[in-house]
């Protein structure tokens, strides 16, 4: 049975929502949560008849958002430091955590340890598209200044999640460029397709650059950037999208037959709020460490910590990890893993 | 009276939407409109009682979109190279081409030329906000593999451009990044951060290191970017326009009471739809150059180019490029300009 560690304490508001969603996350299927935090506060939030039958790992400490990701090493009392040792350790299979992401990436990387090959983790994303399916965006964050190699790795590590987690039989993994031409990038870009041109041999898809747009075309199964460029892909779409919401309301609010149409619009509004909803995902997994973990938003509700902890058990099950070093291994002659 | 040359051949629809916006910007406002293109066509098109009245530059060729940009200085009688020249010559102070943008560029950087101390110009566009302002960016296609001091001066630029044609007094002028703390960014945007950090002594407001989701905020009237970056974020954004509205439409479509809604809601969505509407700007300017260039859609709508030219007209009697050259000299001795 996956057992998944989770951080109970490290998310914006406490134990409360974090302990729900394991909780319901448990109900739904079958696995086993491990909650690292304060055991009175989490036993407090457990139902009757699940009390002393969930494995709480004892932490005194709690890593605030506003710390240093680099002080994350040294609290070892902390319960995020607590939930990945478990993972380090052996005694679960992954970690979830809502908690500081820069402190759950390094401890993540630094005592999981990344699979062999790998020269750096990425946070991956996945993003909705028009025709209601998904691109994976990877890096969005983890790594920035990259090099060729480490954008090459990051489509190696997508192809493998699109393909035995999203269940992609060929998917499309595509560089994010500035132009769909093939001689459009800047200079890394430019190198990573040379060496991305090199896959087309050795059965893997790569199917050239596309642009920010494609992000949300369907066309692409996978678009792969480096972690500035992702994070800057993601904070422009959320930012959008939250603008068009407050820019609907606001113009909806200035007459009463507007808001009869948007009452009349709900149904259709849902279907889109569902295809956007963070909450479906639960949160973004790192992906090229020896484990799982899955990095979830300060701000998670019970159904996304629910779902983060879904998304980590599909993680482990998939045989991703693998298939990921299966895969960079037949490239090693070319010095890029 | 401003002169502004018009590519009246470059746009995918051919002549017609070009010569209509520019005569209705000549309806519109006092200006010498010069149309560069074929005469017999451009004739065609004209009103009757404006036929012999506004100047015609004979272009025997026309550069296609899927051309290379390499071979516009060669091609010497194509619209946009004669619209070009116009303005080398002094004969026009600003050139309007919806025609091969790389193409444009190219041509205005190196016939017009670039202001003192600019190394690269760089394109500039408004974003719409929620709190219905707008944001510059730039650079969002130029130039990529910037320098700091390329991104420093964009700075210098996009402040002055914020200060004459958007009227801000004080500009609130940003460096993108992959997070708002000072400490945030890749190597560049760490390296430009700290030659920002001086323009805080010389009247100029650096207001620190903004994320993407800002550019949609209101919060900042400037935002600076390399070309590759600001390139993914703008066809990010309008992708996911596009994807939300597709969205939309899929979801009313299936349900009766919801057409019924969004016709109820259409003045809701009309003030959105203008506020991101495309044709409002007419076209992007391209900031550091020793005259006047504004790049438009190839699809431009009359519209479009109407608003081009009046942006055109806007930017020559704005002072802008004076303004830029003095800011710049004001930070010789820094090797930043």
């Amino acid at each position: 049975m996956v057992r998944v560690a989770v951080d109970a304490m490290g998310g914006d508001f406490g134990a409360e929502p974090i302990v729900r969603g394991a909780i319901e996350a448990y109900r739904a299927t079958e696995f086993e949560p491990i909650l690292a935090g304060d055991p009175k506060a989490i036993e407090a939030l457990l139902p009757a008849d699940l009390r002393g039958k969930i494995r709480i790992e004892e932490a005194t400490d709690t890593i605030a958002m506003d710390d240093a990701a680099t002080d994350a090493l040294k609290r070892r009392n902390s319960s995020i430091f607590k939930a990945v040792e478990l993972v380090a350790n052996k005694q679960a299979d992954a970690v979830v955590s809502a908690g500081h992401s820069g402190a759950t990436m390094s401890l993540a990387t630094l005592k999981i340890g990344r699979l062999p090959k790998v020269s750096r983790p990425a946070i991956a994303t996945l993003m909705p598209t028009k025709n209601g399916k998904h691109t994976l965006v990877l890096d969005v964050g983890a790594n920035v200044d990259s090099e060729p190699k480490h954008l090459f790795q990051s489509a190696i590590m997508g192809h493998a999640y699109a393909k035995t987690i999203m269940n992609i039989d060929d998917p499309k993994v595509a560089l994010l460029a500035n132009g769909e031409e093939d001689t459009k990038g800047d200079k890394l870009v430019k190198e990573t397709f040379q060496l991305l041109k090199a896959t087309r041999d050795r059965s893997f898809n790569f199917a050239g650059n596309a642009e920010g747009g494609d992000v949300f075309g369907g066309e692409f199964d996978v678009i792969v950037c480096d972690g500035f460029v992702g994070n800057v892909l993601l904070k422009t779409s959320e930012g959008l999208a939250h603008a068009v919401i407050d820019m609907i309301k606001t113009n909806v609010k200035k007459s009463p037959i507007a808001i009869l149409g948007a009452a009349l619009m709900k149904p259709a509004f849902k279907s889109l709020k569902k295809a956007m909803d963070y909450d479906e995902y639960g949160g973004a997994p790192l992906i090229g460490i020896d484990g799982a973990a899955i990095i979830s938003h300060g701000k998670s509700t019970p159904k996304a910590i629910k779902n983060a902890c879904l998304q980590a058990i599909r993680f482990v099950e998939s045989g991703v990890n693998p298939q990921i070093v299966s895969n960079l291994n037949k490239y090693s002659d070319r010095g890029v893993a």
